[in-house]
């Protein structure tokens, strides 16, 4: 069983991962933007493929997504609520991406993002994510254009 | 620490869980449909809106979708992992939902699915819900002809 404190300490430890890579995205680093992925991760992101298995996978779709901003990626996240067990976690959130892509054009989204995490080794990583927006029914078009 | 037993027994639950849920999707049943529910569960959907919030409210979306069918749900159940603390879990798999909707349109999607629970008195519940299709980048539209 999990104590109140264990869970306090196991949440606080959550927190400290999201916000080192939230400044990971920020920054556009590739590399400590991935050292919480664990290589066997299983994502499911906001755009197409359904599905996509392994961290060298999500490393390859991080470093064209960031390359496809001319400038800084704005990254906010709201609503982030963390439950921590002993070796099993999971939070979610909405998440705030902004910024110039190259072609100029500008964009400002709302995605919901949950992730699954395990402690391995004594460290949290994260072994699921699913990102997404969900999409109007009878246009059948994405909603980019939703706020919290 | 979760000992490998203890984690055998609860992704077993879980596994229960689920099966029981699949039967009360396909029964269009509401009240069973939403047993394992917890009533604060935070509910990321397919369509719009962005979340919504409480057991309540997911009851009538799925009053509302089991409506929409003419006659029976068909819902299958694809690469479904469960990984299981001692009271945090979480499982991800790929969704078939297939029918006739009302006016006569047949659907036959896959849905990516995560859910997380908490054990709650002894019981797992779902605290949180996400379940989505991808977009086209390029079109903007929801892809909802993928398969696994």
């Amino acid at each position: 069983m999990t104590t109140a404190q264990s869970e306090a300490t196991n949440e606080a430890q959550i927190r400290a991962l999201i916000d080192d890579r939230v400044k990971a995205v920020g920054a556009k680093n590739v590399n400590e933007t991935m050292s919480c992925i664990a290589p066997d991760i299983l994502s499911f992101d906001v755009v197409n493929p359904l599905q996509s298995v392994g961290s060298e996978a999500s490393a390859k779709r991080a470093d064209a997504w960031f390359s496809s901003f001319e400038g800084p990626i704005g990254f906010e996240i709201r609503d982030l609520t963390v439950t921590g067990g002993d070796d099993v976690a999971f939070s979610h959130s909405l998440n705030r991406y902004s910024g110039t892509q190259t072609g100029g054009v500008e964009i400002d989204m709302w995605v919901r993002s949950t992730a699954c995490y395990r402690k391995i080794d004594g460290m949290w990583m994260i072994t699921h994510e699913h990102q997404s927006v969900p999409f109007d029914g009878a246009s059948g078009k994405a909603s980019l254009d939703l706020t919290p």
